[in-house]
């Protein structure tokens, strides 16, 4: 069964909101060893959602909709799927009662002129478990349809449905094996470093390669038990920059080390603004190793809380290596933990200088066995550099920690 | 000229990563009063890629083409459109010679075994000031196709080269007026409150209604004056929900009212991990109210550095009123700023009772004018919970300064 996304929202194609549905679909779907095999955008148009429901019919079984299935009268979802499978628009007792159940669980009544109870014929409605709208599940014989709601807390939520509706099995066929690598390109390493891995690794299935910020991923669809491509991998001249045999985060790998060493960690952060601590509490139970962070944007904070010496910001300014250095200590003693990374730096656009221009960051760090603080450079825009400076901090708490 | 962008990458259809590059386009062509016509992904396939671009030439006449511009044996772009377009593949000395100043803006040499010199027939290499790839340009008469990297940095640098490819001129023509809303849900707004305004904006231009987390956007795209818009709404029932003129974001909105009423700012985060912070910090200049926030994660913290008493945490628990309002009084003192916001709640999945299930949220106030705690509860998975106490706080910190 091939399967089809369609995605419907004017928002989406103006750049007035990002899309996520789409990844959440194919993260949902890899559990059952299935894939979104093609993917489009429509405008809330009839015109379009005709248009593009007829190239995905021709190459997909399944299509899945999201969007447009709201109360507003930009919604032109179901409209259009109407007209488009040639279905009158009727009521629907069934409908109505599951969008009563969806009012029903937030404790509100269904709104006067609500359409939710007109389902074109042929169409069920699909409980939704985290919102109001209704999904829709139409089986056409060749073609099969499911429409959710666009605002992607909903969409998830409705995904429960599919393996039901289309008999979906989790199987344990194919392996999805991942190596994370850090320090190194992309292209040194085919290029360079392993010029000869790509085609060894395409003998034990489909390779893919994904840069990130300051890593690159390596994957191997597969047969054969992971372990087989890890031990191929291991030696290998890559082996030195593995950080992560398997689906392990930056994160959780940070928390797995610091809890298996039985150390706490912390953040001293100016230029993150908090975004590594943000981050590393997005690990569920992140409590057991991760205390906290002090976000020192202003300088007197950094003085107050992590006791940065004034001559220090005097002499050196906050983006230096005394002040890292001082900020990783100050944190350390504040929260009270045994690691601790400092990040001082420039996010731009303004506040660089020749010396110091934007994208320079210092990252301490302060432990029992190392007081260091490294300067790094990076190319960006604000949240671009936020996004890196957290990632080499980061990083340094890993490399602490291993 | 209407526009249809073509984004490949196996990673985006499996789930592997987000895309970003449709917003950023989207965002990009706004100053142009251009919009994406039609959008469409296609895997790391020959074959799909000839099928997306056929679906495409048939609508837009400029195709915006992302990712697959890479290094490694999976990317397919160049070759999937020299044989769509019945090009052959050259040496083309321009290209190399861009593609040497994409390293050497890096300080680096093409590596060996680069394949950016050889061009499809006709098309041209554009300069990437963010990357080692260069972009594709193609004017085919009726179809012109500019092609550009995945990597959302890049993509959105080589952005610049579209208005002079295009001759695309920055238009006053059209105004996209914005109005931004709280505390009321979108089918509140039309179906109870304000039922006729839909129709009523519709005089005025394009309407368009887009919820947030605890907020709806609305919009009209339109020909007259955003006053005449405002105006209309400041006589409408729903001004009282109005928290926004124009497109000022939340984090702005704070930023703007704290730095006019001469107010410093901070938090103290427990359940938000430091996503307040990492919002404030998103806006450039932020350090002239924004000073800090202290990241609570563990109790000793809450204890060390704001100062909660174990009494409170023992007899309420670090989820109470009492634990918020001390945590905000500790974090107004620590911080030294006029007014400070906590968080303290249960992002789960673990940690919820039935007293305090998942999704409870305490948010703190401490300022001059105001010392109080404010108890909500919301639904949804440890990321949109975090997200929406992040949400409520930012909104409650806009109130106290309103």
């Amino acid at each position: 069964m091939k399967i089809g996304m369609l995605i419907i929202g004017n928002e989406l194609l103006q750049g007035k909101q990002s899309e996520a549905n789409l990844q959440a679909l194919g993260l949902f779907l890899r559990t059952y060893f299935q894939q979104v095999h093609r993917a489009q955008f429509a405008a809330d148009s009839i015109e379009e959602i005709h248009q593009a429901l007829a190239f995905l019919e021709t190459h997909c079984q399944l299509i899945v909709v999201t969007g447009g299935l709201g109360p507003t009268p930009d919604d032109k979802t179901k409209e259009a799927l109407a007209s488009y499978f040639h279905k009158a628009i009727h009521f629907n007792p069934e409908a109505l009662a599951v969008a009563q159940a969806n009012y029903q669980q937030f404790e509100r009544q269904l709104p006067a002129g609500h359409t939710y109870s007109s389902l074109p014929e042929g169409f069920k409605a699909l409980p939704n478990p985290a919102g109001f709208a209704p999904g829709l599940w139409y089986d056409g014989g060749r073609t099969k349809l499911v429409a959710l709601p666009g605002v992607p807390r909903e969409f998830q939520a409705m995904l429960t449905h599919l393996p039901q509706l289309l008999q979906l099995e989790a199987s344990q066929r194919f392996n999805l094996v991942t190596v994370k690598t850090k320090g190194v390109a992309e292209e040194k390493i085919f290029n360079e470093l392993c010029p000869t891995l790509w085609q060894e690794l395409e003998t034990f299935g489909e390779v893919s390669s994904l840069p990130h910020m300051l890593s690159v991923d390596i994957g191997v669809k597969t047969l054969l038990a992971p372990e087989i491509i890890y031990q191929h991998i291991q030696q290998s001249p890559l082996a030195p920059y593995v950080w992560s045999y398997g689906q392990t985060t930056l994160e959780e790998a940070i928390l797995q080390k610091a809890i298996s060493s039985k150390l706490t960690v912390g953040f001293a952060e100016s230029c993150t603004g908090g975004l590594c601590a943000h981050r590393m509490t997005g690990v569920p139970g992140a409590s057991q190793s991760f205390w906290g962070s002090v976000v020192c944007y202003d300088n007197s904070v950094k003085q107050n809380i992590l006791g940065v010496s004034p001559t220090t910001l005097a002499q050196f300014g906050a983006v230096s290596e005394a002040c890292a250095l001082e900020m990783a200590r100050g944190a350390r003693n504040a929260l009270n933990v045994d690691v601790a990374i400092a990040l001082t730096g420039i996010a731009g656009p303004g506040g660089g200088s020749p010396e110091k221009p934007v994208g320079t960051v210092w990252v301490g760090v302060s432990g029992e066995k190392k007081q260091q603080a490294y300067r790094y450079q990076f190319k960006g825009d604000r949240e671009n550099l936020k996004q890196r400076f957290s990632q080499i901090g980061l990083f340094t708490l890993l490399d602490y920690l291993s």
